[in-house]
């Protein structure tokens, strides 16, 4: 087991930030659960079986589990946080599991860090890392040749501004999403449960030259909407700006 | 020569617009001159000596002379306006340029339909094209094996709202840039120098799988910044949201 360094961030591990994520996700009809898992598993390969597999920031495990239900040979789960990977082991007692904390910065010290993977996924995970080239190219190191990547993140259309809110009138209605300091690359201090949540924005530029400057080949771009949500009109807003980017890119 | 069809906009002929396009050009110091050109160079292959080349949109002629100033050994120009291609052909007496009229829209239908080409540029025209996918699948067929395609676009974080303007405070300063309807994709009546522009508002996602579907490899995608304008706080604001989004892609 690989401890976090101090200097990463864990707010998965904060009471008060747990709690409030956890209840979040056990609702199982979240943001993540309508629009970004689906995105994501539409970019998969089209069989998931016999493939080795790794996912960085896995949570509770619930990708992990669905691979496994997909035949995949064996999955890894990362993540930081001690108290999600506590839940994670005690949903499943499968072998071909195994959770490992540990830092999407710190990936050359993980127990894997000699494998090799058919498939690699972090789901909104990279947006919390600051050095995310140096991420990158660590992560591509530990894809087979031909192997699969796909990440997601909250789109920069969406972290330019900490705030993270829409203008509204004087009556609370949503008028437009503001947009401002996007070429300016950085931490952003926002407020998710708790105060002073770091988020690192980047420019759609920086996620995907990244991917090909360490040689992979991009495969998808997604910025999905909610199409299939019919009259559920929660989610309308998400159709005036993307909350998620999403890349597929293949290891050559 | 082939004429544009009466569906196809070539605004640049209206005598209006043309004077004010003209006068902006002339000036030599718009934002294409001090960003997306440079940017758009930036992404051309090391060498243009010997390439054949096809400009799309190619207005008053500048890149074509360019290249060939470069040793490219030809330059097709096309562009849909009259009035532009009147100008191009006065400033130049090169027998390796030859200037088409036509329209992006019929690209089967030009002199160069059967021919192939190195490179192939289109500097913010496929904004003004309704059908995207149709577009590329025929520039794509025009690409030599090895070949390279680079493209701008007004980027969809400026087109999704047609008034592209910035909010502004009670005294007139820029507050922030406003996002609405991005995932509307579809015409946008703007204004510039005449009313009634319509330009094709497309997401990020839209622009670069256009480019995947047709078999074309990504190599590089640009939201370029002014960062080489020293003092020159007139363009400070186009660090605050991207004007422009630049595709490079290479044909297997």
């Amino acid at each position: 087991m690989v401890l976090p360094m101090p200097s990463i961030q864990n707010i998965y591990d904060d009471p008060t930030f747990h709690k409030g994520y956890r209840a979040l996700r056990q609702t199982g009809s979240g943001l993540n659960d309508v629009l970004e898992q689906p995105a994501l598993r539409s970019m998969l390969p089209e069989s998931l079986a016999g493939l080795d597999i790794l996912d960085l920031g896995c949570g509770f495990g619930d990708f992990a589990r669905y691979t496994r239900s997909q035949k995949a040979a064996s999955v890894v789960g990362m993540d930081v946080s001690a108290k999600m990977l506590a839940s994670a082991r005690q949903m499943t007692n499968d072998n071909g599991i195994t959770f490992e904390q540990g830092a999407i910065e710190n990936l050359t010290a993980t127990s894997f860090a000699k494998r090799s993977f058919d498939l690699i996924v972090s789901s909104l995970a990279l947006h919390y890392v600051a050095d995310y080239p140096v991420a990158i190219a660590n992560i591509a190191r530990l894809l087979k040749p031909g192997g699969r990547l796909v990440i997601s993140v909250e789109h920069p259309i969406c972290t330019a501004l900490a705030a993270q809110k829409w203008q509204q009138d004087a009556a609370g209605n949503d008028l437009f999403w503001p947009i401002d300091n996007y070429r300016d690359e950085g931490p952003r201090h926002t407020n998710w449960f708790v105060d002073d949540v770091i988020k690192y924005h980047r420019t759609v530029e920086t996620y995907v030259n990244g991917l090909l400057d360490t040689g992979l080949q991009l495969t998808r771009l997604l910025e999905p909407e909610p199409v299939t949500l019919g009259s559920n009109t929660k989610w309308d807003n998400h159709r005036r700006r993307p909350p998620f980017l999403l890349l597929a890119a293949q290891k050559q």
